[in-house]
């Protein structure tokens, strides 16, 4: 099964790819690893999801990991010309939470990103290596943002760099 | 000297590696890099270390981040099929310390693992990068977190991934 | 244009490399990717630029996260044996921002950073992918930390690390 066909069951739609707002871009390709920048998550509005965890609820925080994960895929879509069966593996994901000083779920938060690109990928490509934190602050105040890395076929590695 | 030679005699065994309780792994490889999911700390009795630097000292939190690279080795055991004199290099290691907003001797507490990785496989192949930040949590309360990456000989990257 | 010719037009001047002052080291090159250590930023009298985020301006943590570059790029100089031309791209910079738990402008001080970087190196060799988090505390209490991973051309790979 390709993997837009999962989408497709799971009933997802690829977000457009925010454009970073300074001097930076959302992946880089080094040989066959694609280093993806901070993914911020959005609700199905566009509107950031925001908040600390401790104040939200752990569901509330998987729901935005999800979401992060979402703009992470489009991402790599967007990296692999629209072709998301050119990812060998997804390699490493680190998911910074938004985190009160006494709030220690992190890992539950961090399964809603987890869960949701093995669903995409299945198993044999979707599961990867993690860590979970959790920090004092994210951007804007969102209440998660991931980066990771992502392996490639060879076939998508065709060009210089 | 092999690696598992100073293990011994260092007295140190090593412990079984934790399977993650959610859809990651302990580690991932990607060509020849092994890219290590956020190992957290377990005293001797195999529980978890916990606590905030800043009401934990220093040492304990040196201990804390000897705890972690004793798991991070083992899952780096297990990536090679029990033989770590497969790995070429420690490359970078990542420690998370969970610290109070005033306390900032992450790096101190940071050699409690940086100083065992290179006890455990000298320094030729143990010197390492490194980054150590302060975090307002972590997993379950956990005084430490260390994820990284680790370079392995050609011969130990045989298979397709 | 050379970077060293873009370094002057700049007026700039790389500092020396700080020695760790642990069992680490400034960089570690995997293939032909450099695996860059923690960088502390430092005012031109070579002292810590301290303090946190929302006790700082931003305009504070962005001259904070632009000293971090300058010394991450001094380290890039070494690793290359003082040809930057071998740098092939800037692939990934992670920005820790001490922040007090209400500062949310962590991208605006990382492009303190991020815009410094493609001064030097230019659009296409230093855009880079980013993430930028802020956590509770850093090393010595500085306001930014920065690592990140570099492609080198294949022609600074000939060794045999």
């Amino acid at each position: 099964m390709t993997v837009s066909a999962r989408l497709a069951q799971l009933g997802v739609t690829l977000p457009a790819v925010a454009s970073p707002a300074a001097n930076y871009v959302s992946f880089v390709r080094a040989g066959n690893q694609l280093h993806m920048a901070g993914t911020l998550p959005r609700d199905d509005a566009g509107n950031l999801i925001v908040g600390q965890l401790g104040d939200l609820s752990v569901e509330e925080g998987q729901k935005a990991a999800r979401q992060c994960m979402l703009s992470f895929i489009a991402a790599v879509n967007a990296a692999t010309n629209g072709n998301l069966d050119k990812v060998k593996k997804i390699v490493k994901l680190n998911v910074f939470v938004n985190s009160k000083s006494d709030f220690t779920q992190q890992p539950f938060v961090a399964n809603g990103a987890s869960d949701f690109v093995v669903q995409v990928f299945g198993e044999e490509v979707g599961r990867h290596a993690r860590a979970a934190v959790g920090v004092a602050q994210l951007p804007f105040g969102v209440a998660v943002e991931i980066d990771g890395i992502v392996l490639l076929d060879d076939s998508a590695c065709q060009s210089s760099l």
